[in-house]
């Protein structure tokens, strides 16, 4: 899986890795017809939810991609990259809204049914460097403020911390050929390229 | 809270309950403008969500409930009533849609923050009458085989008879005037009328 803040890039890597291993690219949130909906719920800016609702919404996004996406492409044998999984619920509604983490992980068990990622790689980047590449902020989570992102931001470092077998971090400051050499370097290490 | 299978005349009597008791009435799903797009992504009949999926929309439009409408009704000294509340969760998704009822329990937990009715009045009826009463079958819970309603109303009974403190059984084929009498006694009997 592929995590990071706005603008890290994450996107353009994430749909690189699903070619290179000939994997299904997929996404949250979005990324079925009524997880479409869901994310307008989420991102738009009317009747916002509350931070509860949206870590809500957000892992009935998740159920129904799992449901629909990632458990039949793994029955089918084919390995599959998401731009953002479950550590995406983590980072953004833990570290960034504050709601209890270990709430968030019994909801993210719950709807994932205790799916997990083999690798995760953390597209990691300066908050003001992001905000600069995403250019003119659109939704709802990218207008929040500076120290949202920066929270957002230490969740995820924290994450590739306490599980450094699952989890890699690339610094996503430098040149796009140059974090895409990295990242092929990462593959090849696990053998999958 | 006011509990039972569609048909069952609870909303009727929520109405007139919430009105003798000069307290705030509400209901399940979409008593907020959030709630209410969720309500359609549950019941409408595009795109339909995973079973998963479908407790996790149900629970997003319970927390902004009990933040929007519940939370600050009981904060100003308010009395609520509710039509439908986390038991719908446990009758519904659990015993109709078959998911576990040990996460089910945590998922209204969560989103409810710990807040539970002091009494819970559950209307009930025959599945075959109820389906006369309410006539055309118009959503996609409504529109669900009378198997799964039997099962829905079957939880609820096993609900009632697990916490007779707090449940209430009212049987909902006798007349409105009847009904209405029962649910009278009650009030009284509970010293709130």
């Amino acid at each position: 899986m592929v995590e990071g803040i706005d603008g890290s890039g994450k996107s353009t890597q994430a749909a690189r890795i699903a070619e290179q291993l000939g994997a299904v690219p997929t996404f949250e949130m979005g990324a079925t017809l009524l997880g479409a909906e869901v994310r307008k719920l989420v991102l738009g800016l009317d009747h916002a939810p509350s931070d509860l609702a949206e870590a809500l919404l957000i892992a009935a996004d998740r159920a129904q991609h799992v449901a629909e996406v990632i458990e039949p492409a793994l029955a089918a044998g084919r390995h599959v990259v998401s731009d953002r999984f479950s550590a995406s619920t983590l980072a953004y509604q833990g570290w960034g809204r504050g709601l209890a983490l270990e709430d968030l992980l019994i909801l993210v068990e719950l709807a994932t049914g205790g799916l997990r990622p083999d690798l995760t790689l953390l597209f990691d980047l300066d908050v003001a460097l992001a905000a600069e590449r995403r250019g003119k902020e659109v939704d709802r989570m990218e207008a929040q403020e500076v120290d949202f992102h920066e929270r957002v931001r230490s969740g995820y470092l924290a994450l590739a911390d306490a599980e450094p077998d699952s989890w890699i971090r690339i610094d996503a400051s430098r040149s796009l050929e140059e974090v895409s050499d990295r990242v092929d370097e990462v593959l090849v290490a696990r053998g999958w390229r």
